[in-house]
């Protein structure tokens, strides 16, 4: 039997700001570290090992994963750091409040924004600042792989190549995988594993900061999942992540 | 031509403490963090970029690589960690206070052990709870490779494998390379790239926290190095680590 860990970034600013981040490189807030640290605490206490770290290219994920490897002495473990796990695109609405944007167009709409599975908001201009195209870590991509926006759907297509090119030939070599990713990277591979519909998915939100902890079978196939810790301190965690993008 | 930039890890406990560290896996002291984080602040206003990180497995190195590429604004960078960079070992001596040792031993033997290039300090018992012949992130490698101790020319075999393996040929492939590492792992690269003989090689200091730099011609072969920052800064530390050792 395997073992995978998920863990989504501790609070950025700009959860805190409730703006809609997506690809935008904001850090982690003083409790974003300190729910960081707390996840490493936890999987140091329960005994968990790794072999092998994946993060994104975006530095919430990042340092969440540093602070993580830090608490569990293990600084010396390999990272890979890759793009496929970015949090999913926002498109225009990159750096706008979630409530005002609300406000502006109606719970209805933000909603479909945010959990439709294959509705995205409005694309950046290319030229648009905010745009990652002329970003230097992401020059040996190809244009077109620089998202100007996405829905659920488009960020599931792009983090499925990294799980059957890298997560799961490592958890199949017997390697212990630990991943420190985004509310919705960790979900495309959550839908993937639990085989959840669409409709289904939009409804699953990630707490941050909480090892997410999937058995799986010697076929990858999940025997069951369970949050480390306080079992109830989850649930609300990811109840205050359903409720963020209400006027 | 080749830019490669070399650091030495800031201050460690055991510097604060003037004990032989060696292998044995020391933080960063508040002065360490603050010199780490100003050679990475240092390579930003120089307008430094960097494609590929390296550091060894200890974590007063690769938390001082985490400093530098967090300032930088470039904590997705690929980073390596190789033992092939560690400090050199510093067998029986590892974790004793440096002036005692000179005390019980007289100044001429700790300063042969530590700056003679091929006299080890005596070995450490494989038994010893000191040993990391029973540590995790060494297990890979067979028993043998895992010194009980070390001397300069010691490090210097196992560093050079990693220049011919993994740095020069990252180097040649146009990658632009950051390396932080230790006193001797770097002293083993200097003395090859700058072909110092065995004799000069033990009086060469290097400073922590200063970003050494390394121009290289298309073979690879040096054409001039430098401390960035206040030169006068870097001798006073070189000369600081020179002193260490005196009773």
């Amino acid at each position: 039997m395997y073992k995978l860990v998920l863990i989504r970034h501790g609070e950025s600013t700009w959860n805190l700001d409730n703006r809609f981040t997506g690809w935008t490189d904001v850090d982690l807030t003083p409790l974003g570290i300190e729910q960081a640290k707390n996840a490493g605490r936890l999987l140091k206490a329960e005994g968990y090992e790794f072999d092998v770290a994946y993060t994104s290219v975006l530095k919430r994920a990042t340092r969440t994963l540093w602070h993580v490897l830090d608490e569990m002495d293990r600084t010396w473990l390999p990272v890979v750091n890759s793009w496929r796990l970015n949090e999913r695109h926002y498109g225009a609405l990159q750096g706008l409040n979630k409530a005002e944007t609300a406000k502006q167009y109606g719970d209805a709409q933000v909603l479909a924004w945010r959990r439709s599975y294959d509705t995205p908001p409005p694309a950046l201009e290319p030229t648009d600042p905010r745009s990652e195209r002329a970003d230097r870590r992401y020059a040996r991509l190809s244009q077109d792989q620089v998202p100007l926006t996405e829905c659920l759907k488009d960020t599931v297509a792009r983090v499925m190549p990294f799980w059957y090119e890298a997560l799961a030939p490592a958890i199949k070599a017997g390697k212990r995988v630990v991943v420190a990713a985004h509310g919705n990277s960790i979900r495309a591979l959550v839908k993937y594993l639990d085989n959840i519909s669409d409709d289904d998915i939009v409804g699953l939100n990630i707490p941050n900061g909480i090892p997410l902890v999937y058995e799986l079978d010697e076929n990858l196939k999940p025997i069951r999942h369970y949050y480390l810790g306080d079992a109830e301190a989850a649930a609300k965690a990811a109840a205050a992540v359903a409720s963020q993008g209400k006027a």
